[in-house]
């Protein structure tokens, strides 16, 4: 038996899955104990220098309606047509893998629930961290765990521009103009810069983990924008690098705190270390204490090889994988706004303030320090009005 | 239907899975998608003051005969009579789950064979970095990857003792006391501290990866006990920590180097971070470029996480999972001898030796420098054996 699979989409990751598939066809077919192959591949644009022109088609209907067909990779991104296309691939039990976050964030649940329905299975590994293991190693390697956090650096973009401060003194824009001009950040920015990347992210973990669909609506979302070099310097001095942190935590009533924001990240924690584009998801639970999956969040064949594990999988076995599923949210009263974060905080604060702690640390910038106790948003906010602070940020516990 | 199965051991690691399985048992039968329970528990102790007085039993045929017993997680360590009792186990089609690395290093080949031959499942998460989950990531979501390079620290005592010389300027012996206070080290250290165990990490890693049995006896196996204080502060002056690497790599020829030594690892390397009791491994893959995976490799539920991970994972399925498998080796002619190692490397040496190059760093102890060039083993040992080097050891790329 060979299994026939379909290529939606030939940008930069649907052309990075056939390049990797034809270079290491035989170690994959011995992986998957069967032949492989792609027999469509799906994109509206034409590509006359490229070896498998027999493969190419424009029509959907094409892959769709070839019984042949058991296994898709969808790498369009975007929501529209991309969920109609999956949609229609599941409904006839075709198992789809996919490397569209916003697909999955925002129609995961009636996609899973499509899959149940048609004994076929809705991957997206590399929806999440790009190469990195992540979803199955969550709801498969940790099944035995009760997991109570999640923490995650989710965007390659804005940890670049983070590193670039942090190691070579740039302001946040020249880091940015810096990323654009290396290809790691759009011409328009927004979507890295200010955190929505990150949060559709967090939106899938929450969902996978927590076991009810978080949309991206329901997320507190702040990006870096705001990010000063003095508090990147101070940050430091007092032991800490910032991150864009992408964070999800159960609290003791049951209901769950997604959200995404800078935050201040010990030295001795890990997840400090994990610099320039690279992801990281540093998970807590009960048996493991904590794990830390690290890797490329993104580019061409680092997204390609999450998306092939998945083809893979599908190759190997059609029963829908129970673990990897979750049910649709009414409303999200599951979710806690982010007043509820408690955390120690970083203020920088005019240093002829008054009540700045002994330790503080004092230069033309003003005195930083880190609260010894924890503060909720709203009580963070309130202090740093009364201080008249130039920034304050959360410390990740 | 409900799932049965069998814990042989009530260790350290036995104990743990009978603990973190009763106390996630909702969720992990929810992601198993079936009831699951513990019938028998082995031990030829009595353990009175244990709630599941009735499950305890000192005969293993009692679980061996039993045909409602599916899955069995080996918890007992040793060859014998682990192998006897799990070799029995699959030739009857029940799965075995096991966190016993030297059973997994010297006899995997043939329970692979027997699992094969018998429609279940050996699986041995837990035999390679405790709680992290490495050995079905690498199979598994790494599957199309072609994997050129594996380097872990696979040894918690090592790693905390090589952690304390560098953080506390302890010396070997008094962190090594410490460790064995902690009870992070055996009272007879051996295994640990001359890179035995991490040897047999690196066999699995290797045999796994590369398809053929990898014994022990075949692989390159230097420990810690040589190093100075003075090298890890002069590798720190120069950019570097020293870890106990673990490593495999393939070579032009197709031949692999496995190999266990203290190697200088880069501060820019995420590894260089991994402290304390922490385990890691890193993989080099032509789709993913790196990723690693980071966490607990020891300790009662880390290590019984794993298990249990694997023990869901074969209520879930009972086909044998064709890419978690290896061949015999009838000779060890594919595994290249440690010269052929090129690496740059580190040398102190004495101060008033000739061709210290510039940049080197000077103190009471001598000269210490890193070669710009790569070097083989032989060609190091002569390079240090002309300076009368105090010490010297290669860089991880």
């Amino acid at each position: 038996m060979s299994v026939k699979f379909a290529v939606l989409g030939h940008g930069v990751v649907g052309s990075g899955v056939v390049e990797l598939f034809y270079k290491n066809k035989k170690s994959i077919e011995k992986r998957a104990g069967t032949e492989m192959d792609i027999k469509y591949i799906l994109d509206l644009r034409d590509f006359p220098d490229f070896p498998y022109q027999d493969k190419f088609t424009k029509d959907f209907n094409d892959i769709l309606n070839d019984d042949e067909i058991t296994s898709v990779a969808e790498c369009m991104g975007g929501v529209e047509p991309a969920f109609t296309f999956v949609k229609a691939c599941l409904d006839k039990g075709k198992s789809v893998s996919t490397s569209n976050k916003e697909l999955v964030a925002e129609k995961g649940d009636i996609l899973l629930a499509a899959a149940k329905a048609h004994g076929c299975n809705f991957f997206f590994e590399a929806s999440v961290g790009g190469a990195i293991p992540i979803i199955r190693p969550l709801h498969r390697c940790l099944a035995a765990n009760d997991i109570n956090k999640v923490a995650g650096i989710l965007n390659g973009t804005t940890n670049f521009i983070l590193t670039k401060m942090y190691n070579d003194n740039m302001t946040f824009s020249d880091a940015l103009k810096m990323a654009q001009e290396l290809g790691y950040a759009e011409k328009d920015p927004t979507a890295d810069v200010e955190g929505y990347d990150a949060c559709r992210k967090i939106c899938i973990i929450s969902s996978l983990v927590y076991g009810r669909h978080v949309y991206p609506k329901s997320v507190f979302t702040k990006g870096i924008s705001e990010i000063d070099l003095a508090d990147v310097a101070a940050a430091d001095i007092l032991g800490n690098a910032i991150k864009l942190v992408a964070s999800v935590r159960r609290l003791d009533d049951g209901r769950i705190l997604p959200a995404v924001m800078p935050m201040l990240v010990p030295h001795d924690n890990i997840m400090s270390g994990v610099n320039d584009v690279f992801n990281a998801v540093l998970v807590y639970g009960d048996g493991i204490d904590q794990a830390m999956f690290y890797g490329r969040g993104a580019g061409k064949l680092p997204t390609a090889s999450a998306v092939l594990g998945d083809v893979i999988e599908t190759a190997k076995s059609h029963s829908t994988v129970a673990s990897q599923s979750w049910e649709p949210s009414q409303d999200s009263s599951f979710i806690a706004p982010v007043d509820e974060l408690k955390a120690r905080w970083y203020f920088r604060v005019p240093a002829d303030c008054c009540d700045i702690p002994e330790g503080a640390y004092t230069d033309d910038n003003g005195s930083s320090f880190i609260t010894d106790h924890t503060l909720t948003w709203n009580d963070a906010a309130q202090k740093a009005a009364a201080m008249k602070a130039y920034a304050y940020l959360p410390v990740m516990e």
